[in-house]
């Protein structure tokens, strides 16, 4: 507990939360300074010189955050202390909204030879073409009775299966053996309507693997992680917020869709996302979400020139977003990912709390060292939400 | 937890722990530095300049660690939440390994008058010698059926008293009534096992009188802190690491094999260290806690100037430890022990932490005051194993 209920107001200040992807690094061999260091950013730096600086660690200290964790820890959420399956994430990031009544599980088509013995667990790795091909053909021609079946296609071999009927449980074990050349594991359920679950699973697996008989890619299924949604409180019950959230990405839509936020069309680009924003405001939402995939994507490939062009078109797009109505901006990643590494990391993300309440340093700048030095110190991720309702004046005096 | 056990991986790279206990200081009256930076610690210094700086703060604000509990801190566990009585520190610091089945106290010799009455609680501080010739008399001369005692003595009038038979309880009172002038107190246990346990350090004790009746300087002993091992899960089952402990003095050999560490030898000085390191790297060990103590012997003394030496010796040995073949290397301490305090205190003691994925600051040295601006911020103790694991690119992403 962070922050006790009965503090939260119900009204106050507009907060905008932008999030650039990966965007916490670590220093170039060559000249020592991180991907935001070496940016040029005169937009980021001069609200950093009249804003609160500080970091936030996502997860406790060595622990690196996959995207959906992440999120969910600075949406409010310890992420440790969520229960969800893979199947759960792999709706969301089919940008599916999992209801209360429905389990997810994620699939994979593949292989298996005469004698009932997995050959290839992701049969071969399909196009994205193939598996949505696949997906509809099971999907027109294999039903169980009472129960809706859906198959979401994802990339290469992989789907989302979700089912939906009454009383279903998902505490069914996984069928993937996790190595070839041993056969699929019956579908077991720990409890009574987990064993609906699991015998409607089964019954669809038999069907299914009937209808991909005749095809040469694909003649069987594995799902795992069978998941329900958890029950997560949302914006508006935790903090009062009418809440907006502006990304591309499924996987991002899906995380903020689950903790109560509408995902709304965001365009293209950041132009898009500046417009999107004051929309929003028009209709009266006052807690803005805005994802930045971008310099992400470029710390995965390795691509330091690449992450600071990325964090350059965000610094060009930030007077956009400063004239859009927001009272208070928060601006800082889901996780690092230095280009070093080409992958994500467990070290703090930079923050900036932009607000009227601020208590600046002076002659600072946006990056991962003067950062350290800043009013806000380092907090945890589920720590950032009540900061950003204290700038936005939405939270009471704890006690008289 | 600070780290679930699923993200652990089996492999990774090799990490080196250097505890300088006790390194953690104060200013001196005369310049306002402390040890460490008064200290000339050019190897040091450079080493900062390319690592990650913070602080380890071992147990909660304001508490005091002994030698045991920051250790055990660093090495992962709690020391407030693991029960372990003053017995089984004693059996540590002799270097004594207690086993399921062994049950373990802390022995002082004394002195008793004619009405039982205890007169010197200490026996008036023999000589070690003395000690080491009453405990051999006594296991010479003393024994209960069925049962093993053995006695290991320490300074003075101190010894460890430890007993193997089967189906023993720990719960027994101390017979020590903590003062001179009153009777020592009966034996009792709380339970079944522990009422064996009772019985038989009463019949020791009273055979142990009769021994000692004609010795001048103790006739009686005291026994407190009854202890039986406790289930502490190893370095290997925990972080997957095969871990080598490079401790001269008997406490920290102790402590390292409690959390599943093998002492091996680590002769006299720091260069007999680094060879061992090497040797150690040499038989796949990939984790090698080593143990410098001279700081903490000048910080007990108030000998700031030795405090000094101390950490410039460890500062000449370190190019050593840099070329041993470790991957990831962590310099901190137990605890701090101040000179100008003449003992331990509960100050955060600071942290250095190199990898090739470390976030330095720039024209940073290692000292109190400048890892307080490091990328590592002030962490608690069990947190340094999985920050440890992560530089050593030991874990996986939490979530996807």
């Amino acid at each position: 507990m962070t922050c006790p209920a009965h503090l939260i107001r119900t009204g106050g200040d507009r907060i905008g939360l932008f999030v650039l992807d990966g965007l916490g690094g670590l220093p170039h061999p060559d000249h020592g300074k991180t991907e935001l260091e070496a940016a040029t950013t005169p937009n980021l730096d001069e609200l950093a010189g009249r804003s609160s600086l500080g970091r936030v660690q996502l997860l406790p200290p060595g622990l690196t955050p996959g995207s959906g964790p992440g999120h969910l820890s600075l949406f409010g959420i310890d992420p440790l202390q969520l229960e969800f399956g893979r199947g759960l994430l792999e709706a969301l990031g089919s940008d599916y909204a999992l209801e209360p009544g429905q389990i997810a599980a994620r699939g994979n088509f593949c292989t298996v030879d005469g004698n009932g013995l997995v050959q290839d667990r992701r049969a071969g790795r399909p196009s994205d073409a193939e598996c949505r091909r696949l997906c509809a053909r099971v999907m027109e021609e294999v039903s169980v009775d009472g129960v809706t079946i859906e198959l979401i296609p994802g990339k290469q071999h992989r789907f989302t299966w979700i089912i939906t009927a009454q009383d279903l449980g998902a505490k069914v074990n996984d069928n993937d053996p996790q190595v070839s050349g041993k056969g699929a594991l019956p579908f077991r359920g720990q409890d009574p309507v987990s064993e609906t679950t699991a015998a409607i699973a089964t019954e669809w697996l038999e069907k299914a693997k009937q209808c991909l008989g005749e095809e040469e890619v694909a003649n069987s299924a594995l799902l795992r992680g069978f998941s329900t949604k958890p029950h997560v409180p949302g914006f508006a019950e935790r903090f009062h917020l009418h809440a907006a959230a502006l990304a591309v990405y499924p996987m991002y839509r899906g995380v903020a869709r689950l903790v109560g936020m509408q995902p709304r069309d965001a365009g293209a680009g950041l132009e898009d996302q500046v417009a999107a924003v004051k929309s929003a405001i028009a209709e009266d939402y006052d807690f803005i979400f805005v994802h930045h995939k971008d310099p992400d994507t470029a710390g995965h490939s390795g691509d330091f020139a690449a992450k600071v062009v990325a964090i350059e078109a965000f610094d060009r797009a930030l007077p956009g977003f400063l004239e859009s109505g927001l009272d208070v901006i928060a601006i800082t990643g889901d996780h690092s990912t230095p280009a070093v590494m080409k992958e994500h990391s467990w070290h703090p993300v930079p923050l900036l709390v932009h607000s009227k309440r601020a208590l600046p340093n002076l002659e600072s700048t946006f990056g991962e060292r003067a950062c350290l030095h800043g009013d806000i110190g380092t907090i945890r991720g589920p720590e950032l939400m009540p900061l950003l309702l204290a700038h936005a004046d939405r939270l009471d005096k704890f006690g008289a």
